[in-house]
């Protein structure tokens, strides 16, 4: 009988060899999720942050249900730990370069990106994100710059780097206007005199109703999902782009959710969950449009892990999500409020936090509120907010027993999510360049 | 076309579904490996730390190998991070318990272990680990007992245990002989009696020809890989096990990588690295087996993270393999020969380190190294030797870029590895207590 199953099993293998020898290449669409910074220790805490407390399972989350593998992310240099531009060039072009690279080789040489080779083959494009739509993530899609810093050249590429007289990017959704609008030039209007709609804040886009499509909806980064609404701006903006994408085509889409690695470079684990929760919400259309559509394949991965963070600390064998969940602002913000707040920063700490402070705690807040509040020049103000800063999320961490080990990224493999067509071809352990390199598999011309 | 595909595929799942349900159990040999504290950061740093220095590539492991998921970790509380013992009792017997319980659930009363099933139905059975064989996570596929620290019941009960007159496990390799020739009882004398053959160093375990066997290579754990040959002491003890046990039925053997936990707690990279090298030495001769022998499933994992371990630390964006691999002691070693060198020291530790010092370290080392040796009570002495080891730690941490933020566990997802039949089935995510649930479905009657 076992011998029968094999042979059966053996016949089924050669029917659809032969079958999928002679199909023709099908050009697929590719939604490419990255979220900047999030290393596998972010996925366990969100679980336990997401957790309903109202009943004795910890459900699983978006994250769990489309796991399948790992990546490793270390750039050309592999002692060195990668940044985001060299991380998102191996994930954008399948090739390790140096650390600040936008899309070119140690040799400084344009490499082609899977959304440039996407858009030659007649695919529409679009790109999502929190961060500057120019930020290194993105940039790395859409540009060649041999460093990240130069915002303004990777901006002006936007513009200027064409594929049949178009732009490589139908429709660009995030933050940047800065960059955008500038003294020396203005590419907005470089960008509506080419027929893109435009948009600077969440009613102007929602009314968009066709590509191209250009948003900008801050001047730098939006702000912290856990500071301003809306929370889910990252799912709003992924959703957007799907519907304004032309469905005649198969589509390039590439979106990250920046901002989990802002708020671990900052070490502020309640600012780094309210990241982590618009990622799942984009997840969730995400992997939405991916069930209701053929030929689609959904990849979301992280380019590195920022901070060092771990479940528990200093010995305690515990992690108190509860505790993150009652934060409902960044150490940022809180240090703006206690400091306005004067002599009643107390009362101000507890209704946006919650946490009952040590003696210890209270009387250096204290102290460095006061300071805050005396002190005169740009730098003065700058240092004071920073100490108290520094103290406030040392409070959190006590609080909530988080661990982190560095204010910059950590080396360690990050997760690998998949969902669509072939999904398991991105299962078990990979090179963050074998993941561009299976998804270039994907892109065949569009007709 | 692409009908023809579908419809051969459909085809092809019914006809291996009607074979395969008319297909008896066969009872399957499971090979279940837990690296302790092998949290994901772990398996990234030995991949740099293994890699051939004299190559541009950086070569995968055999974690890489055979990588297919993730496992949760928390105890029954979700808000706590585990111990080995509520880790070990859910991927033993698929439940969810208290910090400290060994094979018992949340009211102390005892749950079947895998190891326990399979002996009821008649398979052949083995245990190794590094530690004393009768530490928490051994423990907790052979013994039932309230807590962990009760390692003189926990022995007992690996004699005292029976199914059919027999002790639970044919094959016992570990450390832990204290607990086993004890004033109170010689269970040595008492498995002897039973037919087990005994060893208590490896020249003895060599020349055992047949199960059953017990094997107590220490008083407690065994050294260190990094600190004393053989180096490869669980691979070996691991063949030794796979060579005796009977293969005229199917067998279940629990293998332990104990001491990578035990490097972790210390914050001790070298230490742990050596210990990985171990485990992947293990888990050749493990992935070989299962290659050459059909209805075998090996599962590796981890019961949980330890030390909070980051690649890259305090704002560095590097790892450096290369000062981790000069290393070739263990803190506790490397204090030990400090102290004995005495004015000599500076030449021992290069020789054992190869790390140039700071003139801060240098004299922060020199002042404890004197103070070791004034030392005179056992207080004094321990008090030294643990202010000497955490400067040498950090001399290693600075040097190799390594960050902890704790001596004990966090809470992250751990890695999961499989091969052998359907090994598949442990791909993704999943709950540690769902890997021990897939592998009860495997054991069946032996016959």
């Amino acid at each position: 009988m076992k011998q029968a199953l094999a042979a059966t099993a053996l016949l089924c293998i050669a029917q659809l060899s032969s079958a999928a020898a002679t199909e023709p290449a099908v050009p697929q669409s590719v939604i490419y999720v990255i979220g900047d910074g999030m290393g596998m220790e972010y996925i366990t805490a969100y679980r336990h942050f997401a957790d309903d407390p109202t009943t004795d399972e910890l459900e699983d989350t978006l994250f769990d249900r489309y796991f399948v593998g790992t990546s490793a992310t270390h750039p050309h240099e592999h002692g060195l730990v990668t940044d985001s531009a060299a991380g998102a060039t191996a994930l954008s072009a399948g090739i390790k370069t140096y650390n600040g690279a936008i899309a070119v080789d140690v040799d400084k040489q344009p490499v082609e990106t899977l959304l440039e080779r996407a858009k030659k083959l007649g695919y529409s494009t679009g790109m999502v994100s929190t961060s500057q739509i120019n930020h290194a993530t993105p940039a790395s899609f859409a540009a060649h710059v041999d460093s990240r810093q130069k915002y303004d050249d990777i901006a002006d590429q936007y513009l200027d780097n064409r594929i049949d007289g178009k732009p490589w990017v139908d429709v660009l959704i995030g933050g940047g206007e800065q960059y955008f609008k500038r003294d020396n030039r203005d590419l907005v209007a470089g960008f509506t005199a080419l027929g893109y709609h435009y948009a600077d804040d969440f009613a102007s886009l929602d009314s968009i109703e066709k590509a191209p499509a250009l948003a900008l909806l801050a001047p730098k980064g939006l702000p912290f999902a856990i500071d301003q609404p809306p929370a889910n701006r990252l799912a709003v903006m992924t959703a957007k782009a799907l519907a304004l994408l032309p469905k005649n085509k198969p589509f390039f889409l590439l979106v990250e959710a920046s901002e989990i690695d802002w708020c671990g470079h900052a070490n502020d684990i309640a600012c780094a969950m309210a990241e982590m929760r618009d990622a799942e919400e984009t997840l969730k259309v995400v992997g939405n449009y991916v069930a209701g559509h053929r030929d689609t394949v959904m990849v979301m991965t992280a380019d590195h892990s920022t901070g060092g963070l771990s479940m528990g600390a200093n010995g305690e064998y515990e992690w108190r999500a509860s505790v993150v969940r009652g934060v409902t602002a960044s150490a940022n913000e809180l240090a703006r409020q206690l400091k306005d707040a004067g002599s009643d920063w107390q009362q101000t700490w507890l209704e946006l936090t919650g946490i009952a402070l040590t003696s210890e705690q209270h009387n250096t807040i204290a102290r460095q509120v006061k300071a805050s509040r005396r002190a005169s020049t740009e730098t003065e103000k700058n240092a004071a907010k920073t100490e108290l800063r520094a103290t406030l999320l040392s409070a959190i961490d006590r609080a909530s027993v988080t661990g982190w080990t560095t204010s910059g990224h950590t080396g360690g493999d990050v997760p690998v999510f998949a969902a669509g067509v072939n999904a398991e071809q991105f299962a078990g352990h990979q090179d963050n360049t074998a993941i561009a390199q299976k998804l270039f598999t994907r892109l065949h011309p569009a007709q």
